[in-house]
C-alpha cells in the first residue's frame, strides 16, 4: 500500500487515487443508459461521501449490503458541487485487515476506566433501592456491554463509540462538583440521573460500522426509550417505592429543560434542574473542544450551525 | 331541606344561607389572634369556593380530611374580592345522603354505553397483535374500571367522570370517518390511537371526589404513564413484534401534534398526523359545545382564556 | 420517436439526449463574448429545469415567449451544482403534438366528476341566501370553467390542473363527515366554508401551461381574493342578509386557522374552526400521500423541508 | 346642578353621591331573592363603570336600552374589589341636557380642520385614478360623515369621535414628510394609504354613545372590510386598471407589517414599507402622548401593558 | 412593646393592630372630600403594604419622605381586594430604635466573609492585567463598600443586602468546580466573569431601606452599566492589552446567555458560556432554595410566575 | 489594457481571462499532491471571489497579506458549484494604479457634503451639554475622519465608505422632520440620537480595502461600543449632568427597538421610539433601495432573504 491509502474522507481533494477501508453506509441499484450502475455512501471515522460504481461485478450487485467493511479502490471527482467516488474495485474487508478505529470514531477514554467510573459511581448510592434499580443495569452484561459501546450523538458531542458511557459519567461527577454549593440537593438523584438520562441513545444510535439514527430512534426517542426500560426494571424489583420511581422517571424525563427540546415535561425538582444544567454544560464543552481541536486551540471557528454563532478561542499571541 | 339546599357554587350569591354538600378540595389549620381556625377549598359538580370555619369543633379540627364529603352549613360572603363560605356547621355526609354526580361533574353518556362502544371498537381491529393488546387493557376489570371512571380533564373539555372513555371512543369512530377520504391509512392504527391516546389520563387525574391533577400526572405527564403501560402490556404478549409496538409506541407519543404542547416527537407517521388531528377536534368541540351551552347557543362567549379569544354562536334571531 | 424522448424533467441525468415538450415559464436575452444566448426555464408536468441556447435563431431571440409550449432538442448537462439542458433545436408545439397532461400535471378526478359532485354539495345547502350565494359561481360559466381548472397548490398539495376543485370537494364532503359527531354544527356554512375556502386560488395562480403564482397572489393574497369576490356576489343577490355574509366572510377569512398563517382574523365560529382543521387535514393528507407513493408506500421518506421531519410509511414486510 | 355632578367616572371614589349622564353599555335583568334587578354597565368620556339597580322601576325593566344616555343619581359603593355604582333613580336625558363630548371622547381637532385636510390631500394625487378612487369614498355624504366621526381604536390611540380621520390625515402627512428622503417613492400611493389605510374601522367600531367593537368589527376585522370597500369603489369607476387596484389593495393589506399583527400579506412595495412605519409611529406617539399628559409629561408612567414597560419622560427639573 | 410589634408584613391580617418600623417607599399626598389625606407604600424586610393616614400631621404632610424609616401605629384594613395598613400615629424612627434587618433583607453570609471570599479569589488570578483590573474595583473602598451591600434582586435570588457579593464569590467558586472537568478553559476568565458579570447592580438597585430599580437600572441596564465601569478602570491601567480588554467585556456582555434574556451579544468564547450556566445555577439555586424554604423542604410550592410552573420537593415521608 | 480588465466580480461568467486589481481578503497556504498551492478569497466594490494559485512564486508565498490591493491575472473557472478564479500571475498594486472606489464601494454623497451636513445638524443642538458632547466626537480630527470613512453594513444598507455618516445624517434629518407633527418630542435627543446611534460602527467594520466584521465587533458589538465611549467623552466633560447623561445613553442602547435584536434595552422614552423608528426606515429604505436599482425600478426581485420575500416594484408599463 502506498501512504495515500492512509487518507481518510476529510482529506479527499479531486483527483486523488483512493485505496482504502469503509463502512457501506447506504446502497441503492439503479439504472442508466447503459444498464444498471450501483449509488453508495461509504463512511469512515472522519466522515462521508457519495460513491457510484458504473460497472458493477457480481459481489457489488448482490452481495454488498449495507454495515459491511469493504476494500475500495477508486477515484476522487465531483457530483453536483460534491465531492464523488469512483469506484472502480470493491471487495469485502478480512476483519484483521483494518482497525474499527478507523471505521467509527472511538472514545479517547479506554472502555476499562469508563467502565470502573460508572461501576464507582453507583457504589457511591446511598438509597438501597435506587442503587439496584442502577446496578440492574450493569449487571446484565449484555446491556452493559452495549452501553458501553454505544455513542452519544451523530456528530455534535460525543459522537464516537464509548462516547455514551463517557458522557454519563462526566455528568454525574460534574452535578457532584456543582452539588457541593447547595445543600439540599439529593445526591444519589444526581448520580442516577447523570448515569442513566442519556440510557436510551443505546437504541436511538446504530454503531456498529457508523453511526446513525435507528427507527426507534426516530418514531420513540431516546427519552422514551430510557423511560419505559427504567419502569420495566423497577417492576422487577421488589417493592420498588412508586413514589421514588415517579421522581427519577421525572429527573430522566424532563432532562431535556425545556418542552422545545423534547421533554415531555419541565423540570420542577430541583435535581432535575442539575441533571438539565450538567447535560447542557458538559455537551457543549463536548462540541467546543472538538471545534476548538479543530482550530488549534486559537481564533475564529468557522460558522457552527447549531449555535448559530461562530465561535471565539483568543488570539494566538496572546 | 328548603329549595336553597340544592344551590350549587356557580349560583352562590352573597348573603345565601347554605344547607349543602361538598367535596373536600383542600384543608388546612391556621392560627390567628382567637387562636386556631380551619381553612377549607370546598367543590361540587360545578364549581369551587373557598371556606373559612372560625370556630372549629372536634371534627374539623382532628377528622376532617382532602377528599372526604361533607354536609355543611354556612353564610355567602366575600373576602379579598372573590366568594367566601363562612361555614357554621360540618359533618361527614352518609352515603345514601347525596348523589356523587351532585358532587362531581359526570359524563352524559351512560357508563354502560361508553363501555359497549370501547367493546366494539377494539372488536373491529383487525391486527391480532394489536386487538390482543387493547383487548389486555380492557381484560384488566379494575383497570378498565377505573379507565371508565376517569376524566379527560380538570376543566377544558370533557372534565368529567366517564369523560376519558367517552372522549375515546370518540376520537376512535371520528377518526374513521376522516379515513372514509383516504384509503391508504391503516384503519387498526387509528383505532388504536383512537381508543388508547389518553390512557395515561387514568393516572394523570384523580377523581374521586374531585378530579385533580395526581403529583403523577404534573412530573411524569399522561403521555408517558400511557407509554410505559403500553410497553409493559406488550411485553406480556408473547413474541408482539418489535417493529409494530415501536409504531404503536409513536402513534401515542405524537399525539399532541408538536414538541411544544408536549409530545417528545413529533407525528411521523400519516396515521399519526390523523390521531392529532381528530383528538384537537374532539377535545376543542367538546370544549366549545361546553361554552356554547353556557350561551344558549347564540351570540358572544365571554372571553376564552385558553383559545384568548371570544367565541360567536350566530344571532338568535337567524 | 425514439423511448428516450418520453423521459420526463425529473428522470434527466447527465448526457441524455432529449427530445420533447416543455412549457417555456422563463425566457432571458443574455449577452457574452460570443454575442447573444437565451437563457430558459423549461417545465413539464414532473418538475422544471434551466436550459440554455448558445446560438439561438431568430425564432428564439424574437418569438419564443413565456408560457408557449415547445420543442425541443438538447443535451442534458450541469451548471453551477444543477442539470441544465443545452438546446440544439427549439420550435413551436402545434397543438395537436403534445398532450396538455404531459406538460402541466393533471388530477386524477375526471373534470366532470368533480363537476358532480360539487353541484351536488351545493345541492345539499338548505339556506336559500347560501345557496344562491354558492350557485351564482357556478352559473357564471367562464368562471366555473377556470375553477374547475384551477390548482390548489405550486408544489405541495393538489398541485395540478383541478387540483382546487377536487379538493374543495373533499374538504366539504369531510367536513359533512365530521359533523356527524357534534350535532350542534350548521351543515350549510360546512358546505359553504368546504367549497369556496379557496376559492380565490383561481387568481392565485396561472396554470395555463404551468403552475406559477400570478403577481396578484402575491400581493393580495387568495384569501382576500375570494372575499372581496364574495362581497361582489352577495353584493348582486337581492337582500342578501347582512349579517349572514358576516359569518359567511368570517369562515373564508380565518380558514388558514392562525395570523402566523396569514388569517387576518382567527377562527371563533365552530364552523370555523372544523373548516379550518379539515382543510389542514385534506391539504396534509394530500401532500402525505403524493410523498408516500414516491416512496412507494414504506420505509423512509427523503427529508421534507415543510414539515421539518422524515415521514415513516412503515416496514416494507409489514 | 352642584359640582360634584360634574364628576367623571375616572375620579369616582367610595362613598360619593352622584347625580350625572351616562351612555348605556350594557343591561340585563337578573333575578336574586327579592325578585328582579337590573346590572348595568354606564361608561362616560373618561371610562366605565358597572352599576346595579336593585329595585328598578317599569322604565328600567321595559324601556332602558344598550346604546342610550340616561341621567342617573346613585352611591358609588365597591363590589369583588371594583367600584360600582348603585342607581337610586335613571331616566332618560334629553337631547339638549348634556353634551356629547362629556359622554363619549372627542377629538381635540375641529371636524371642518379635518375634513380640510381630507380633501387637500386628495387634492395633491396625481394620479387620476387614484384620485377619483379616494374621492369616491368622500362625495358619498353619509360615508364621509360616518369617516369623520369614526374611531381609531377603543382605548390605545386615537380612540375618540373624529380620532379615525385625524389619524388618518396624520399619517398621510407624515409619509409625505419621510419621502422627502426617498425620492423613488410613489407619492400618490403615500396619500392613499395614509386616507385610507384604517378605512375599515368605520364599521369596527361603533361610536354613537360609546365606542366599542362591533361583530363585524371581531369576525371580518377592519383590513378585510376596508379591501371589500375599495373593490366595490373601484368597480363602480371605469376602466380603473387592474395592476393599479392590486397595488393599492396591497398597501391596504399589509399596513400592519406582520402576519402576526394581523396582515393577511407583508409589505411588498416600499410604498407598503413606508405606510405601515407611519401607521406605526403616528399610533405609538398618540399612545405615548397620551400617557405622557397623564403623568403631567414627567417622570415614569404606570406599567403600560401593551408596550410591556414602563415609560420614561425625563426628570422634572430638566 | 407588646409581642404583637414584632409582627412583619408577611405575617398581616385584618384587624391586627400594629405598631412597627418600616422603610417609606413610596409617598403621595391626596385630596378627598374632607381635605388632604396621605398615600403611602410602606415595607420591611418581609414585603410591603399600601397605607394611607386619614388626618394627616403637619410631620406627614411636609417631612415625611421616601426612603425614611419611620415607627408607625395603625390598623390592618382591606381596600379592594388587598390589605392595606391605616395610619394613626408615624414619626421618624431613630437610628438605635430598629435594626435595618427588619427593614430590609440581609444575607446570611456575614460581610467580612464575602469580604474575604472575594479577595481569595481575585488573588488566585494569574493574569496581572486581569488581576490589576478586578483589584482596581476592591481598592477603592468606597466602591467595594457598596458592591458589598448590593442586592443582586429585588425578589428572585439573593434579594437581599449583601446578596450581591455573596452571588458573585459563589459563581466564580462555581465556575472554578465546573471548570475541573475541562482544562482547556481559562481560569483567569472565570475568576474575572464570576466576580463582575452583576457589578453594575451596585447602580441597578437602590438599597438604602428598600431594594428597588434605580432609574439607571431601567434605563441604562446593569450589564451596560457594568461594562462602562470596566472600560474606565482599564483605561486608568497603564497599557491595558486591546484584545485582553475585548475579551473581558465580551464575557460581561454576553453572561445573560441570548438577545432574549438582554445581552446585546451571545457567548461566543467557552469562558463566556460557562459564565452563562454558571450564573443560571447559582440564581436558579438562589430561588430554588427560597422557595423550598417557605415550604418545609418538601411537598408543592405554590405556583411560580417566574418559572411558569410549581415545584416538588419529594414526599415529607421519603 | 483592454475593455475586459474593467470586469467587475459580478460580471464575471466561465472562461472569462482577466486582469484586475483586487483586494486579498483571505489568504491560507495549502498542501496538495504537487506541492503548495495558495488559496484566496479576493474582493472589489462588486462582491468576492474564492481564487488559488497552483504554482505560488516566492511573493505569493512569503509576502501576499490580507489586506494588500494586487493586481491579478488569472482565469474564471468553477468549483463545487461557484465561481473560483485561477491565478496565473499576481503582484502588489502601487496606489496610482487603480482607484480606491473600485476596490471598496464608496458613498455616493461626497465626503465634505456628508462633514457639513454633520457639522451643521451638531450646530442645532440647544442643550449645550449634549452639543458639547457630540462636538467632542467632531473636534478629534482623527476620529472624525474615521468615521467619515466607515461603513454602516457589511452588505445590506449603507455598506461603503462613507455610507456610515451619510445613515447618521440620514437618521437625524428625518427624526426632525418626524418630529413636525409630535411637539412634545425633544429635538437635541433626536439629533444627539440620529448622529451617534451607530458610532460604534466606527469599529464593528474594518474599511480598509474591503468592509469586514472586526473581532470587537463580533465579542462585543457596535451597541455597546458606542455606549462605552460616550461615558468616556461625558466623563471628560466637566460637570456632565449624570441624569442626562442616562438619557442619551439610552437612546444608544435602546435603538435596536427590541432585545432580540440586540439592544440590551428595550426604548422606554419618546425620542428612543423614534430614532428606532427613523433607523428601521432609513436602513430598510437603503436596502430597498439598492435592490430596486439592480432591477431598474420595476418588476419583482429575486428573492431578499433577510426579508424572506419577493419585492414588488411595479409594472414596467403604468
Amino acid at each position: 500500500m502506498t501512504a495515500g491509502n492512509d487518507k481518510k474522507i476529510r482529506d479527499f481533494v479531486i483527483d486523488d487515487s483512493i485505496t482504502s477501508f469503509f463502512a457501506v453506509r447506504k446502497r441503492e441499484i439503479r439504472e442508466y443508459t447503459r444498464g444498471k450502475y450501483v449509488s453508495l455512501e461509504l463512511g469512515d471515522c472522519t466522515g462521508r461521501i457519495a460513491a457510484v460504481m458504473w460497472e458493477p461485478d457480481q459481489f457489488c450487485l448482490s452481495d454488498l449490503s449495507e454495515g459491511m467493511v469493504v476494500k475500495v479502490r477508486g477515484l476522487v471527482g465531483e457530483y453536483r458541487g460534491r465531492k464523488q467516488l469512483t469506484v472502480h474495485q470493491v471487495r469485502p474487508a478480512q476483519d484483521d485487515e483494518y482497525a474499527i478505529e478507523d471505521i467509527v470514531p472511538q472514545s479517547a477514554e479506554p472502555r476499562e476506566h469508563r467502565r470502573e467510573r460508572i461501576l464507582s459511581l453507583t457504589d457511591k448510592i446511598e438509597n438501597q433501592d435506587i442503587k439496584r434499580l442502577v446496578a440492574s443495569f450493569w449487571s446484565d452484561e449484555e446491556f452493559f456491554d452495549q452501553f458501553l459501546n454505544a455513542a452519544a450523538g451523530k456528530l455534535w458531542h460525543h459522537a464516537c463509540v464509548g462516547g455514551l458511557s463517557q458522557h454519563s459519567a462526566d455528568v454525574a461527577e460534574l452535578a457532584l462538583r456543582v452539588a457541593k454549593g447547595y445543600d439540599f440537593l439529593n445526591r444519589d438523584y444526581l448520580v442516577f440521573g447523570g448515569l442513566l438520562h442519556d440510557l436510551g441513545k443505546v437504541r436511538q444510535y446504530s454503531v456498529q460500522t457508523a453511526i446513525d439514527f435507528t427507527d426507534e430512534g426516530r418514531l420513540v426517542g431516546h427519552i422514551s426509550i430510557a423511560d419505559s426500560w427504567i419502569c420495566e426494571r423497577a417492576a422487577a424489583i421488589e417493592s420498588f417505592p412508586a413514589g421514588l420511581l415517579m421522581q427519577l422517571r421525572h429527573i430522566i424525563l424532563s432532562h431535556h429543560g425545556t418542552l422545545e427540546f423534547a421533554s415531555p415535561v419541565v423540570p420542577q425538582m430541583p435535581e432535575a434542574f442539575v441533571i438539565y444544567y450538567c447535560d447542557e454544560i458538559d455537551s457543549k464543552m463536548g462540541a467546543i473542544s472538538r471545534i476548538r481541536d479543530r482550530h488549534d486551540g486559537s481564533g475564529w471557528s468557522d460558522y457552527v450551525k447549531l449555535l448559530q454563532r461562530y465561535l471565539y478561542f483568543g488570539d494566538r499571541e496572546q
